[in-house]
């Protein structure tokens, strides 16, 4: 008997039918003699409505009271997912962010949680109830609504798993696991059974998407067995079976687990991003901040971030924003940065592509990059822009050889034999 | 300056541009001088659909998760019409049932008020914030999400404003106002400028449906000077003319007041019931609870109940009940009832209305019930029963003469003459 918290994606929970199938789910679980917390999202499409309504009042809504408005999403769902379940005959019932309470700070719109109160959730458990609680939301200090921001329902059930000592998190979505690359672009790619906390945080930060980062830093800070695993599945399958299913995030902790393992992981990709070139700036202290700070007060996220060995007192410096950003972070930088920094020149590429591989056992295996580089080159590929890091290597290449980059790396280091 | 709280019916806030609206008015108010609170209801349709669901999960749903699910419909309004209100620059800020926080009983579905904290509220104000507050829902002492019933938001309100000591409570809906009688049925029908609380009771209670029957006790209780008045209007509308709009809903305080006003104030009808007749049942104590006893337990209401002095030891009760628990209540009485008590017969007829006449002025005046009687016989209406109070007549009539006794009664108590 375990103690399992399992989350509910937007798709999952986007009918009554569906919302049907979820509780008996849960109802199988519980039946298997296990102590069930459920973290359902909001019905799918139902924070986009809400958005919506709330963007046609107020063009930048207060975030305040966008958090007023956002929180009911999931605030419906868990009422209805606790009815479905007492309609099974399973003891059952529902909690928001604030009843728990998840004490977050007060950054509207993306706070962060501080603390949960596990007490009485504890006490329902110990009734043989199953807890539903309101993903996505909690109250700040001074009793005002809060929301963690998008995917933030991932986050809430982690940090109840950890806050009730959980077993195990249960990310249930609407693909069956992790990959070691997108199975629609690699007929090939595998399903892997396990990865690590390092590796997995690497693939969601480049592009993989299936858990939001900020869940896994959370797993990973307070070690958090997260299983990430499929909705679209008979609710019926055996527990046995589905307890094996998906893949599960853990730790490297076993050495020898560790050299068994493969190098590469995986191969991740994105084409949401756009780069930036500040040309011929004064290679001194604090020019970094200079060109980065204004892009950072606009609440633009800057993601690889390239800076050379300067020549003549100047360097390069290189970065990547999101797509969507470009034109404001251009704006930003002729306007403002470039008569302060006195560089030479801004272009910058809309058309680019991030792809990277990621692997535990990079760390002990001398000329992956070399390896990657090299067939790449083969492919004719020209890469503009590398970054590195423990477990990682990204290069920025030209959008068209987004496709071909990801097969040719995914075969080079054997992805697709088990 | 006034404090003023004001509440926006489901038809009000139906739109963005009615939302919209609503904050136009507000801030004309806020404009004007006044400190305003602010209930708005859920948008029109969203309780339904969000009831409508949960009944796809759960024909009975489970009360305490219902009003999970059905008090978002009020926190959603109540942020969107925060933004509306701070787009127009004015300073606005939102807060659910919790936050403030109006604690109630845990009756869920239909909890009654127990206590208002005004604190934050009356800081908020005192630093010229506009406060908007969530409408129809409360919470428990056990911190239960708990709502107060359909309508419930008239009753938030109301409430509020005695909480506040308001100096008055604006009701804004899709009439302007308490009529004489239904205006759709006697063209001739006046809008009242002022009716008291007394009246205001009997008319919302024989179905004239403005105000939910419950805000009105609660105003009556507190001495709330409630006004309802229109939200159709033009939002901007001279905040002078506006504030003599409508009906203001008085105390009978000034004798002199009572003498100038007339004797019927309005004729308010129903034709959702049905009758209900027990015949012959042994005239001894406690047959009225036995036959009433069952129908209370099975949640049906009963409106009108009418026993004769008996005969014979023997009696005969009549009640009404809604129209659609009349199968209901038929099947208990004969199935249950009429076994146990030994009644003669149970008959019933759901071709039916009721029809009331209210007035203050009838306490002191004689030959009230004489006139309404004689007016209904010289149009040949045949009453069926008849019950009275204080300040209200009401006959049962068949319903085919309904339109008729309201048209007459509103001529005979010359209604249509200012």
């Amino acid at each position: 008997m375990a103690l399992i918290v399992q989350k509910f994606g937007g798709t999952s929970v986007g009918s009554v039918e569906r919302i049907r199938n979820v509780a008996r789910r849960v109802a199988k679980w519980k039946a298997a003699g296990h102590d069930l917390v459920v973290v359902p999202s909001a019905m799918a499409g139902e924070t986009n409505r809400l958005l919506a309504l709330a963007r046609e009042l107020q063009p930048q809504p207060d975030p305040r009271e966008l958090d007023v408005v956002a929180a009911t999403g999931e605030q419906v769902t868990s009422g209805l997912l606790a009815m479905a379940l007492i309609e099974l005959g399973v003891k059952a019932r529902s909690y928001t962010g604030w009843q728990v309470k998840v004490l977050t700070d007060s950054a509207f719109t993306k706070a962060r949680i501080i603390s949960i109160d596990e007490k009485a959730l504890k006490k329902d458990l110990a009734d043989g109830c199953v807890v539903v609680v309101t993903g996505f939301q909690g109250v700040d200090a001074k009793g005002n609504l809060t929301t963690l921001g998008r995917g933030g329902s991932d986050t809430s059930a982690v940090a109840l798993a950890a806050a009730l000592k959980a077993d195990e998190c249960h990310i249930f979505t609407d693909v069956d696991g992790i990959y070691t690359t997108d199975p629609r672009l690699v007929p090939e790619a595998r399903r892997l059974r396990t990865v690590t906390f390092e590796e997995m945080l690497e693939m969601a930060g480049a592009g993989s998407r299936v858990l939001q980062i900020r869940s896994v830093e959370f797993a990973g800070k307070y070690r958090v067995p997260t299983r990430v695993l499929s909705s679209l599945t008979d609710p019926n399958l055996p527990v046995a079976e589905e307890a094996d299913s998906g893949t599960l995030v853990t730790f490297e902790e076993d050495p020898h687990m560790a050299m068994e393992k493969a190098v590469i992981s995986g191969v991740a990709f994105n084409r949401d991003e756009a780069k930036i070139q500040v040309h011929d700036v004064p290679d001194r202290p604090g020019v970094a901040y200079a060109i980065l700070g204004p892009i950072a007060d606009a609440n633009i996220d800057v993601d690889v971030i390239v800076q050379n060995v300067g020549h003549d007192g100047m360097t390069d410096l290189s970065f990547t924003v999101s797509r969507s950003d470009y034109p404001k972070a251009m704006k930003i930088l002729k306007g403002q940065v470039q008569p302060h920094v006195k560089c030479r020149e801004v272009s910058g590429d809309e058309k680019i592509a991030k792809v990277s591989i990621i692997g535990m056992g990079m760390r002990s295996h001398a000329g992956i990059a070399a390896q990657m580089f090299r067939t790449l080159a083969e492919e004719g590929i020209n890469i503009e822009m590398i970054s590195t890091s423990e477990i990682k290597i990204t290069v920025v290449i030209h959008e068209k050889y987004a496709e071909a980059a990801v097969r040719v790396l995914h075969k080079a280091f054997e992805l697709d034999q088990a």
